[in-house]
């Protein structure tokens, strides 16, 4: 990723919230010479960072599990917040017009090596702690237990557990950084205010911060 | 992408309307052997099909235009609303509990070989058309030629045009087809009024309709 040192987002408390509201994460692959993307919702276990995991579990019919070679890197994004623009929130148009548009976002690339998980006290885990951290988000409550037993362990048998070991983490947060004060207080009193979509208030939060993920 | 046929969205215009409600594209791309990914936001040219185009430009300072291999196929990710799904939700599990957690989501893949504009009246081209689409969508009037002349011909010549030369694209909306209707009317209420961020209302009407984006 084209990372200009202005929007490189260092800070790991930023990255980790990033994963928690966003956790759908693009799984990329490698095949043959051809790229593969799946939409995995994944668990961090341990930091994000190299040594740390992401967990998470597949269809045993989806291909993916069996086509990736061990050594080689693959890639899992996270998308959160974004919006476009316009040089209209610009205090500083007013004076001169250079401006132009942008479009602001925050992504979390997580680099690793997949393994595959067969094991079904293990893939019971998997669940159980996705489920877990799943259901605390909607502040609901079931649990793997509210199940009966046989039926779980025919839907454990239908997935294959997959484990990502984090090799590098790059974050990327294009937040206006690179504009004055005066500007990014335009573009989050514009997001916050004249508009109300929830992406736009996250994002209007973010810019004012340069950090978080607009949650707060 | 493993697609289930339940879960293969052919229809173009809930896929049209996807990519213009999330235009921030993911453009990932292989160069020597490893997986990189920019996010970049792209305008349609033509179908969202073989043959149509996606329209977008990057810094001059990002390597991604100088690695890639003309042949090869490069993808651009499109991410709609998404919403876990906690098994409460389903009116069935009041009857045998038979139910597991899942995760909605709307994506749309597009792979194509990319191209390098380097002509400043084309560049200039892009930059206008991404432009008024974008404002409209904001509700907003920011023109290129609101800014002086030489100002623009100054950005023109920091940015390189990209364009992806769609070759196959293929969508998947992941929004409980599977489920019976109870099931899905009942994903649909739980999304809509017991929680209310602009995500799950989106992801409520897309369970209702089983394609569109949520938007109307």
């Amino acid at each position: 990723m084209y990372l200009p040192k202005h929007f490189d987002q260092q800070d790991l408390d930023s990255l980790t919230s990033l994963l928690k509201a966003y956790p759908l994460g693009t799984l990329v692959t490698q095949h043959e010479g051809a790229i593969e993307a799946n939409h995995i919702p994944f668990l961090l276990d341990g930091n994000l960072a190299a040594g740390g995991k992401l967990i998470g579990h597949v269809a045993k019919g989806n291909p993916v599990w069996k086509n990736v070679a061990p050594a080689q890197e693959s890639l899992v994004i996270f998308q959160g917040p974004e919006a476009y623009i316009t040089p209209n929130w610009y205090p500083s148009k007013q004076v001169h017009h250079q401006v132009v548009p942008t479009y602001n976002y925050a992504v979390v690339h997580v680099y690793g090596t997949l393994s595959v998980i067969h094991d079904e006290a293990t893939k019971h885990l998997i669940v159980t702690d996705l489920t877990r951290s799943m259901e605390k988000t909607r502040k609901s409550t079931w649990q793997v237990s509210d199940a009966p037993a046989d039926f779980i362990e025919k839907m454990l048998n239908a997935i294959v557990g997959i484990e990502l070991s984090i090799t590098r983490v790059q974050a990327k947060w294009k937040v206006s950084q690179n504009r004055d004060l005066a500007d990014r207080n335009g573009i989050a009193q514009a997001l916050s205010e004249q508009l109300s979509s929830e992406r736009d208030q996250r994002m209007s939060a973010i810019v004012r911060s340069g950090k978080g993920i607009g949650e707060d």
